[in-house]
């Protein structure tokens, strides 16, 4: 494997001649034998080079693979593997295709990266055995280009992203060249359809450089494309309009000789190339007018080509037929068995592999050398490259709190602070995604300080903070903007997705794909570890006053804590300084998701720096300062809090009770790290039974305040001690436009609410205070009476009058727009 | 409101002749009208008609919405009410811009349709006060285009689905005009890119019209547009190259007069509208060459147009200032209270409201009526002409079944029968959607002895089972899909929507949205019914061979179950006859999201229609025949399954626990409708306690195999007595590409392992059966063994030798693919 230095390109023009005949005969060698090595991978269990006839005890008995897509990328990366020699590139792949894994794994074994990475895959006949065997096999690899494929920072799984990592990779990698090819299934995706504007955001100069290549092989599973059964100037207008150059060609169709494809696809590559060289050129030289028409490749082949035409009559080449397994029952006649054997041998295997089984010379004379090999590019190993952030003290950035709750701050201001300057120490490995809300989060102003949004449009002289370059990448897509930030990670970089809680579902599958990555990333020891994925999700349920139901929606961190507990983490920090040591914490982690949920609305301080050093070490904590309960003494009701809205809840509830109940003994919890929660054998941030109990108790009431769905607390803990007293409130989809505390007491969260609560559960509290019972329901009552008439709270619940702390008004709404 | 009666068009041109003076004086009355009734909404709480000077009471406290969108949709609504007239189209309207809402409000109260629907709200004085105040005000409506909102099938909350839903309403609506806006910043979004090749499925006799507006009014929050910001030949190019015919128009920009912008937008209208009369004409004369290439407008105008252009020396009109609430403060300075009432004298009130508060007639001339209203058309409120669907009895399509297992089938291919004649017998009004995987989900062949897939793309002779019209809808875009079908029942039609169970994922967002609009119009009284949202979830967690952990995830059950329990239901059918009684239900179902879990694959059948139908009615029982317990004995063990593979391996772990402890009582427990296991109290499914008790026991150990994450069985169950007895196996995303009985082994839900729970669980088992434990063990191991050398599963767990039963062999993958 790489060293892990980082190549450089020079953007080379190449001549315009014609690629020599010799040159386009070594591209169809490497290409059948990448051919041959895919059919192997799906079909075979021994006798890999076919050296004696094929019986059926050679083939896999269970057939599950497919080749549709395969010939076409072997194709394509065969003539990119010759540019790179001759220009000299640094390149890597992007495979959106699914199920395109045999391809991408034959070209890594031809160019010996397989056998490096692998030991036991080697070149020879044995190892050609291991590697066909292990495809799609129990104990094996997946179908799909995938994290075991080397040189892939992309699983041909889910459909749709390829773009937007071919982006995220371009992104500050100035010499970098992406081949990304799209396949024309994937192409009717949403995602993907949006992605080809991905080129407004590049800049030629500080950006690397995508080629994306449509490959209209024209059939998904069962049906034709859409952009393969549309009028050719509507495609080309379609690219176009999409702000690239497109270049088409066409070919392997009714039998054409596979040479004559590879002249015309050369040629073009080499236009499309050139064309970048020289965009490069004017960038550098400062000559560039407007936006680069960067250049795109249409590649229309046969699905399938070169597998049998025709099988039992029926038409397979150039048809859906030919998705999968285009002969799905090899083993069971002798026909099929040798129908198979003639596809194999028709790449001329004799010619391809020495006698040990070693690829010949002519084979692999294509393929370049070293990092320069897509397969052991270290950028697509992107943890080789990684550098850890310079990240500022954040104490130096916290905010003062002489007490509890006397100041009050938007906390993602103070954390735009920092950030602000994080962008400054870190110029090149670093930036910050979002659907047009970096300002809306109140990141910004203070991130404006340090750098602007990039867009490659049409910049106007009223337009303020964007510029050609710049660390914020703004787009109305939550898809475009995860999947930058996903390419970006995968090539060793840093990074963080700022977005409403409630649309960050629109990425719950990308999510899931990227938790699986990092998951089976863990148990390959060649792939080294990348930066955490953070999320800081800002604009949350409980504050949506101007967007109101359609916006109000927890579930993101319900459908996070599903994937593998060694990938996943969940941050409900309440303040600024907890919100500042949560993002230190998050931006030097790797190989997790972290999901932060934090408001964006004047929120009161309430713990120092070193309170919040502490707080945050541990994950949870009882607030002493707020509660009641006396050392060594076990509390009579304890009110835990998790999200800032619910601690602000809770402390006011328990300063309620205090004064209406001196007696009682009240212990305030709150838990910023929501996996301490679970058993310490469910989650390695799961909190001993022992020290679980020591802040909970074993049999107290406890009145669980909580930032999303209640039942998700439950499931956290139904295993601990006391899970039986334990009881939750949170959001539970009671949702409309209305005032902050007519939301929390719509979902019964408020106050008010909690003090019931713990009436109603305190052995003996229902009896002795029935009157501040019905205070409470009586101030339910005012409180939301008030709301419908003047529409805003009222000032007792809109100033937090908590602890004679002067703070935050939630009639406050200034930007909580969208 | 309407009566409900399905209204025609006739397609007309209109003579190319400007449209008159006075005429565009009308539509400029209503549209100032129309813009001084949302400036209202935004700010006023009094003093309607400000007919006295404003003062900072007559304004609301905190200002909740958004002007910027309001004008330019003003604008379209006000010009297609004219031809609407004009032409007596049938029209609705889908407004893609969010927070819109202000501006859709206004129009329904001018025509009328508004006091109709909400009788407090007259057309006076008093009414216009109290539309005012109760915009974006607690107790009243949202700032978006809403379910409130007469005429809307669509919010404007989360972006990206406008075209979709549009394109839904307008399948088999051969009469239909649906003006579909599209804000520039959701234009940015994947789902709404891939929805302009929607065109490439409208059949132009027997669907309807959709005529897409993108509007440019150039911003988003903070950022401009992308489609705003790069040239004009691109942008014209892209929309030729979807495959329409692109028409612009811009103005208003640097105080134009807008009466030379209306009659600019009028003449193209004019224009769109007769192409369109046109391609109706030459369809329904069968002369129409190829697709038809529909028009579509691009009407580009200043962002917040109409109000103060500067503020405080600062530009808004024009500007991402002009998102939200232009005037923020209007309350905190006399400056700004007067810059707010000079705007809304601007649109001179006293011209457009009479001295009561009623709309004077030239304020509403251009106003259409009745049903053609676009506030009132009944389509609009799908439920008024929704008719229930034809359905066959599904018993007589049901499965013999002589004893339990002794027969298998592909469940899901016995349910294509039915559905053929569901498609037979329901032409006009029942559509199945999916991306691709109508075969592959094995309703077809069946579905396509009645129907074919309907493509309006170029359609080649190799192609099967495509046409210009058909009753199935693939294409590869899951959001497509929904948007598709949710716009196609909000038009009171019926359908259902087929997809991999790991890649409904993509659609969460979507489907929150959906599950909200029906929450909110359970509680808005002119909304009627709709057919419920069905989901085929046919390629599961545990068969995903082909395609490995990218495809495994079976989280959208727990996604789903966060939404209201008035709303959601989960089915796990386990074989054809359960397959067959569930989707009759579903299909008859109105206003819920059914979410129906089923594989494709030979699975045994077990129950016959007679005994389908009775567990069915109960939603879940117990299976004498698979246990050993005696008639009024409590049993010493539970095992319980929840979906298809789980039920199998329970009754193999049932079988192996009976012959090797004969003395042992086994229960064995099936949940179909996942529902009842919630309490009665918190789902209108959920089981009495003591009904759960009499089939659960409060006390004996419960093995409960399920088939997604086990802890949402926790979650359903965590209030119930013996939920401490309770042990689930279910998927812990252990997931791989392997055989399918290795897949339940390693998230140890396998029949082996089942029996270990059992042994671990009852009570002195442990010592007695240590052997039978071990065997266990090693049974797991052999069979881990013997897949990873032969890629296949062991024939004993490969047949389901269970019962002797000849059965599914679970080595089959045909059509598994992806």
């Amino acid at each position: 494997m790489s060293t892990g230095t980082m190549p450089e390109t020079a953007w080379k023009k190449r001549e315009e001649t014609p690629v020599s005949d010799e040159t386009i005969r070594l591209i169809d060698t490497y290409w059948r034998a990448a051919n041959y090595l895919s059919v192997g991978q799906i079909y075979l269990l021994d006798n890999p080079l076919v050296r004696t006839p094929l019986t059926i005890d050679d083939i896999k008995p269970r057939l599950l693979g497919h080749w549709g897509t395969t010939p076409g990328l072997n194709f394509m990366y065969a003539h990119m593997n010759r540019a790179i020699q001759e220009r000299d590139l640094n390149t890597i792949y992007i495979i959106g295709p699914g199920h395109g894994g045999p391809g991408l794994v034959a070209s890594a074994y031809l160019d010996g990266t397989y056998s490096e990475v692998y030991h036991d895959i080697e070149q020879d006949e044995a190892g050609i055995k291991r590697l066909f065997k292990q495809f799609s096999f129990p104990g094996g690899i997946p179908s799909h280009v995938a994290p075991e494929t080397p040189g892939s920072i992309h699983e041909g799984g889910e459909l749709g992203y390829a773009l937007s990592h071919a982006y995220g990779a371009a992104f500050d990698n100035p010499d970098l060249l992406v081949m990304a090819v799209v396949g024309d299934g994937e192409a009717e995706t949403g995602p993907l359809a949006t992605s080809w504007h991905s080129n407004k955001w590049i800049d030629p100069v500080q950006d690397g450089v995508v080629l994306p290549i449509l490959h209209l092989n024209g059939y998904k599973i069962a049906n034709p494309t859409v952009l393969d059964r549309i009028p050719q100037d509507e495609l080309l207008d379609l690219f176009k309009g999409y702000g690239h150059t497109p270049y088409l060609v066409e070919g392997g169709f009714d039998g054409e000789d596979p040479i004559a494809v590879h002249k015309r696809y050369a040629e073009v590559l080499d236009a499309a190339l050139n064309q970048i060289a020289e965009i490069k050129a004017q960038a550098a030289a400062g000559t560039l007018e407007g936006r680069a028409k960067w250049p795109m490749i249409i590649l229309r082949t046969p699905k399938g080509w070169t597998c049998p035409p025709v099988i039992d009559g029926v038409q397979v080449e150039n048809t859906w037929r030919a998705h999968q397994v285009p002969l799905a029952n090899a083993r069971d006649t002798p026909e099929h068995t040798a129908l198979l054997e003639g596809w194999l041998k028709s790449y001329r295997p004799e010619e391809l592999f020495d006698d040990e089984g070693r690829p010949v010379p002519d084979a692999v004379a294509i393929a370049p050398k070293g990092d320069r090999r897509m397969s052991a590019n270290p950028i697509a190993n992107g943890g080789l490259i990684r550098k850890d952030l310079r990240l500022r003290d954040w104490r130096e950035f916290g905010v003062d709190v002489p007490s509890p709750g006397a100041t009050s701050n938007e906390a993602t201001r103070v954390l735009g602070d920092w950030l602000a300057k994080v962008i400054e120490d870190n110029p090149n490995n670093f930036r910050i995604f979002g659907p047009d809300e970096t300002a809306s989060n109140r990141l910004a102003p203070p991130v404006y300080t340090a750098t602007d949004k990039q867009f490659a449009g049409e910049i106007w002289p009223i337009d303020e903070h964007i510029a050609r370059v710049g660390r914020v990448m703004e787009v109305l897509s939550e898809h475009q903007c995860e999947g930058w930030l996903e390419g970006y990670l995968l090539t060793g970089r840093h990074g963080l997705f700022t977005s409403y809680e409630a649309f960050i579902h629109i990425v719950d599958s990308m999510f899931n794909q990227h938790a699986k990555w990092l998951k089976v990333t863990r148990e390959i020891p060649w792939r080294r570890s990348i930066s955490s994925l953070n999320y800081l999700l800002s604009s949350h349920v409980w504050r949506q006053d101007h967007n109101g139901f359609s916006h109000q929606d927890p579930g993101f961190i319900d459908h996070v804590v599903n994937k593998s507990a060694d990938v996943v983490r969940v941050y409900l920090p309440f303040d600024a300084n907890t919100l500042l040591s949560t993002y230190d914490h998050c931006l030097r982690s790797v190989d997790y998701v972290n999901v932060v949920v934090a408001g964006k609305q004047p929120q009161p301080n309430l713990l120092t720096v070193d309170e919040a050093v502490r707080h945050m070490t541990r994950g949870l904590g009882i607030f002493e300062w707020a509660g009641s309960e006396k050392p060594g003494e076990e509390p009579d009701v304890v009110l835990a809090a998790a999200g800032d809205i619910p601690t602000l809840e809770v402390l006011a509830a328990s300063e309620i009770l205090q004064k209406a109940i001196p007696d009682l003994k009240v212990r305030v919890v709150n838990v910023v790290d929501l996996m301490k929660l679970q058993p310490e054998d469910e989650h390695p941030h799961g909190l001993s039974d022992r020290d679980y109990d020591a802040i909970f108790t074993v049999d107290k009431p406890v009145i669980f305040a909580y930032h999303g769905y209640p039942w998700l607390i439950h499931r956290l803990t139904y295993r601990r001690n006391g899970h039986g007293t334990l009881h939750v409130r949170g959001y539970k989809e009671e949702g409309t436009t209305t005032t902050p505390f007519d939301m929390v007491m719509r979902n019964d969260l408020d106050r008010y609410h909690l003090v019931i609560d713990a009436i109603d559960r305190v052995p003996g509290l229902a009896e002795r205070y029935a009157g501040l019972r019905q205070e409470m329901v009586d101030a339910r009552l005012t409180a939301r009476l008030y709301a419908y008439e003047h529409g805003e709270d009222i000032p007792e619940v809109a100033k937090w009058a908590w602890k004679g702390g002067a703070n935050a008004n939630i009639n406050d709404t200034g930007g909580d727009n969208d």
